[in-house]
Parts: structure tokens; C-alpha cells; sequence
């Protein structure tokens, strides 16, 4: 596959990634090579990686404790340690071999450490690859609060590897899924239809080169988030904080992203029906497809406050207004939505059925 | 004072500099302004500000304990929580009211606060308005490690009231002096001459305009650091491995930052006589004139080996290797100089003599 390039840096695919990396690693003649894992892509991605990795550079192994109750300040700040600890200076680069939270995360430690080394990232999870690996996004959790300490800078490169999809669980595949679906719900309804039919995850390579070409084509047209960008939000307004309120619940189950942004999906197409004339039949073709997919998940009363709740605190907010992105159709998105809070519970209602 | 310009903002001075504050409050339409202080500008400063601060929106206030051991993650981890419980968002300004440690943790926290706010810096010492006005570091220490943490970012605008120099005692000023002093001595010998006569604090006015135009003429030709702007940290690659030890030993009462510049200029001047051709005559009007205003440290062997230990997590070095700045003579320097580390002892019985 052809190599997509972003504003600021290249994303290899397969073979190529490899011969990219081992190419700027002779160039950049780095001070040393750090490369931080969890233990999962430890244990499963790092001897593949490394075994295609040729260079005469120092090569030290960080590894962080995996999840999202990971993705603290304080992980951050044993990596920091960890770096200096190993000598760790201004012409080290930092390589981030993981799913969303170590990509993330890592991606944050180097843009602030000694402040600011080189990164390159390696998606291993299907929603890393098709979401995080664009954007230049990177931060850590505050608490409850997702991705509430961060900095927008970009990587060296991305790499993105589909044999690493090999390693995850049918639940992982979904989790990346949800994403893949956000990108022909609000820009392309052909897509959105192919998607329904994949069934086995080596299907996907084709799909997963689409979905970062969308991604990537939204965040060239508007690198600042000014407007178009926020497109990408669909579904994430109420699916942060349905993702947040499960994640700090102890008696909850938590959700992983995808499935979180899943139901946040049903819910503002509801919205979108209500209020930007999404027609009554692609809401049902966007519920029905979903939850073909996803479990349906139960909300008490409670719940469903505790998670309206979170929502003054999500980051898209501004001087107290809560914005939405909605659907005109399936493939047109709308930015800068406002909903009257009493379709909340509405939205709920229509999910539950 | 004419405003000075930087390549990304504007330092405004003294009555100018609340018309310029006034005027950005009235057209960005902040959702709500922070003012980050700490105990002392609580008490010293902000009464004096916001008399002349005019605008309908919210102000919270939100302070730090002072000094440089509270410079930390964790009192990053205490703001962001207080902005996030104060409804800080995406449009939200902080103001930082005081010191360097205030503005550069607090430049710190706004880069990182939902991937970055908009940020003011009004510093209210000497050292902070003639160093950390310009160049748009922002950091936070790491344990023993100075400035370990941190990002590259501008402000919206600099501040500078020479007003808030009355509530600094003679030690504070000093302390941003010493900077004053490494200007002259890396880039212009008669102003380094006409440093020597100032004896009282009133007369400082004009010399911070000329420090703080010295340093943004070197960052403004490399905003890179990737070679003038190394002259700034003549003194400091020493001087920050004296202030790191002598904060981190119980038992030694720790020097200020301009302090421990001092002694580390007086140093980097030995060893620029020794290897680059300063003369014996300028060394001597280093250590003479630095040692008038600057009492003299007695450094044991142990201190010694202490600080030559932290010398090796300096955030300058590269593949291992300590770059010094010396000085041809007193107005010209030399970046990336490596200095034999048989040479480091001498220059500590240099100081002592």
C-alpha cells in the first residue's frame, strides 16, 4: 500500500514500514532508542518488531502497565524517570509500540520530556491504527476526565502493521470497529455500507487504509480543530462520558472506547433524527448495525445522570455550552449542535428498545 | 518603553502593558480568565494588578505555594484539577502573576490543559522579567533534574511592571541580575561595563529593556536553539548542577538560581581562559565584579564530586557528552566546547582562592 501523507509526517504500511524505520534510524543517528510497550505488546509485538529492526543504536525497553486506568500523569511520570534513569537526552527517540494508551501516552511523555524528543508510533490495536495514528493528538487521563492533559504535536512517523491485528481478541477488532464506522457515518455512506459486510478481521487491510485516508483528509482541511475537524467527535460527546462514568464506577464493567463511542453513536444519530432531519430509516439502519455487533448495555436512572453529569466536563465544551456534532444523513455531518438537555433521556429511551 | 516584539508575541511594558491586557481581555472573549499566583504575589502583586485590570469576565484566582521545590508535576496535577473544578475549558485564559517558577510551571499547565489554553505571562521578579520573558520555555523539575519536564510554547503576550520590583528584597534582585551580568558577558562588553556602576534599584528600569532585548535578538535569530541561542547558557551548564545539589542536600541552605549562576559564570570563566583565550585580566573582572554583589559558597570535595555527578543529566548533553559556552573574550562566546574533566576542580580552587 502507498504510503499517506499527513501535514507533518509519513504513515508507512507493512514491508515499507520497515524499510522507513530502519532508513530515518541510520539517518537521524539518534543518542538511543527507547521503545515503551505494556506488557501485552511486550509479550506479542516486540520480538516480531524488533526482529525487523536493524540499526548500531542503543535500544532500551520501557514498559508501562496496560489499560486505560493507566493512562495517569503518574505512569508519565515513571517514564520520565525511567528515561533519565537510562540516560535518556535531547537526540533520544522515543518508540511507541501499543494500542491508543501507550501511543497516547508515550506520545505525551516525549513531546514534554527534556521538553520534547523525537517520537515514532506503532499502532498494534485496530482503533490505534485508524484513529490515534492521525491527528497528533497526545495526553493522559485526569482522574475521570479523559485526555484532559495533552499536547498536540506530531510523531516522526507512523507505522502501521497489520500482522500485529493477529494478537488481538474478536472484542479488540470491535473496539477499533466503532471508529472505522464513525468515519462513513459522517463522510461517506458507501463506506458505511462495505463495512457491514466485513466479517473476518483479514478483511480488514483494505478498509483500515480507507478509514486513514478519511481521517487524514479531515484533519488536512483543519489541523486546529476549527471546524470541519470536529466531525471526528461524532458519537463522543455522550461517548466519553458514558466511557468515563463506567471506567470510574467500581461495580461497572468497564467499556472499552469503541464500545463506549458505539452506543454514544446510537444515541446522537437519535439526536440527529430529532433535530438535523436524519430520516427514520437510517437511524434504524445505524442502531440495528451497531448492535449487531455490540452487546446492548443496561442504564439505571442513575446512570444515566451520573453520565449527563460528566458531560459539562468534556473538552469540546466552551463557555458552557455543550456542542454536538449530528447527522443530516448518514455520510453529512453537522458541527456546533446544540440539544436541549431534555432529549437526553429521550435518546436513552430509544437506545433501550 | 516601546513595546519589543518576539516572533510570537508582544512584551509590553508598565502602563502600556494594562492598555495591551485590557484590549486582548475585551477582544478574545475568554469564557473565563485564571490568575495563577503564589503566596507572595497573592499578597504583593495582584492587589496592585487587578485594579487595572478591566473586563466582564469571570476571574478566579488560583494559588501555589512558592519556591522552586514546589516547581513540580505535582503542583501541575493540583492546578489542573482546580481548573477543571473552576469549569476551565478550551477557551479559558491563565494569567501567570509572579516569579519564574510561577510562569514557568504555569506556561507549563496552560500548554497542557486540554492540549493547551492561552497563556499571559506577567512576571513579577527581576529574573523572570529579563530571562524567562523570552523564548517560550515552560517546565517543570523532575525530582533533582531542573526543567526536566516540559514544552516549547508562546504566550499570547509578556507583561512587564517594573512597578512589582519594590516588593523584591535585595537577594531577589540579585537573582535576576545575575542574568543581567551573562548578557553583557556573552554579547556586548559595555554593557556589561555599564552594569557595574547600578547601585540602587530604581535605575534598573532602562538595563531590564536592554537585557530583555539582548536575549530576544539571539532567540529571534535561533528559535531552534540549534546554535546562537546555545550563548544563554554560559554559567548555567555548571551553575544548574550547583543550584540541583545544593536544593536536593538537606543540610545546605539552598542558593537562588541566579546565585548558583553566578558562581557557575565565574567557573565557565576559568575555563574559557584555559581553553579559549579569554585573558587573565577579564577572568579576574568576572570574579571581582560577581563576587561585590555575591557572597562566597565553600564548596567540601564531596560537594564537589556531588555536583560534577549531576553534570551528566544535564539537559544540554547529547551522546554523553558535555557542551560547554565559553567566552573568547567578554562579549564573544563559544558554543559547543568540550572541556577535559581534569579542568573542573581547578576552576572550583580558582573560585575559592
Amino acid at each position: 500500500m502507498e504510503s499517506i501523507l499527513t501535514d507533518a509526517y509519513t504513515i508507512h504500511f507493512n514491508a515499507q514500514a520497515y524499510a522507513a524505520l530502519n532508513s530515518v534510524l541510520k539517518e537521524k543517528n539518534y543518542s538511543k532508542i527507547f521503545i515503551l510497550v505494556d506488557e501485552n505488546t511486550h509479550r506479542d509485538c516486540l520480538p516480531l518488531f524488533l526482529s525487523s529492526v536493524v540499526t548500531t543504536t542503543d535500544l532500551e525497553v520501557i514498559e508501562m502497565e496496560a489499560g486505560e486506568t493507566n493512562k495517569t500523569i503518574d505512569t508519565c511520570i515513571q517514564i520520565w524517570h525511567a528515561l533519565s534513569e537510562l540516560d535518556g537526552d535531547r537526540k533520544s527517540l522515543l518508540i511507541n509500540l501499543g494500542g491508543g494508551v501507550v501511543t497516547d501516552l508515550g506520545g505525551f511523555v516525549a513531546s514534554t520530556f527534556k521538553r520534547g524528543i523525537d517520537f515514532i508510533n506503532v499502532p498494534t490495536s485496530l482503533l490505534a491504527m485508524v484513529d490515534a495514528s492521525i491527528g497528533g493528538k497526545t495526553g493522559v487521563d485526569l482522574g475521570m476526565l479523559k485526555n484532559q492533559i495533552g499536547v498536540i504535536n506530531q510523531p516522526q512517523m507512523v507505522l502501521v502493521m497489520v500482522d500485529f491485528l493477529q494478537t488481538l481478541d474478536k472484542r479488540q477488532v470491535n473496539n477499533g470497529f466503532a471508529e472505522m464506522l464513525k468515519h462513513g457515518l459522517i463522510s461517506d455512506e458507501s463506506y458505511w455500507s462495505a463495512l457491514k459486510g466485513i466479517t473476518v478481521i483479514e478483511a480488514l487491510d483494505p478498509f483500515i487504509y480507507t478509514s486513514i485516508q478519511i481521517k487524514n483528509n479531515i484533519v488536512l482541511k483543519d489541523p486546529m480543530e476549527r471546524n470541519l475537524r470536529k466531525i471526528l467527535n461524532f458519537g463522543h460527546t455522550l461517548g466519553h462520558a458514558i466511557e468515563s462514568y463506567f471506567l470510574e464506577k467500581d461495580e461497572k464493567t468497564a467499556l472499552l472506547h469503541g464500545e463506549a463511542i458505539a452506543i454514544g453513536m446510537i444515541l446522537e444519530a437519535f439526536l440527529s433524527f430529532k433535530l438535523t432531519g436524519m430520516g427514520k430509516h437510517q437511524l434504524e439502519d445505524v442502531k440495528n448495525t451497531i448492535l449487531e455487533r455490540y452487546k446492548k448495555v443496561s442504564f439505571t436512572k442513575e446512570d444515566i445522570d451520573g453520565i449527563l453529569q460528566l458531560l459539562k466536563f468534556d473538552k469540546k465544551n466552551s463557555h458552557g455550552q455543550i456542542n454536538f456534532v449530528l447527522l443530516q444523513y448518514i455520510g453529512g455531518a453537522l458541527i456546533d449542535q446544540r440539544v436541549p438537555s431534555t432529549l437526553f433521556e429521550e435518546a436513552f429511551t430509544y437506545y433501550k428498545e
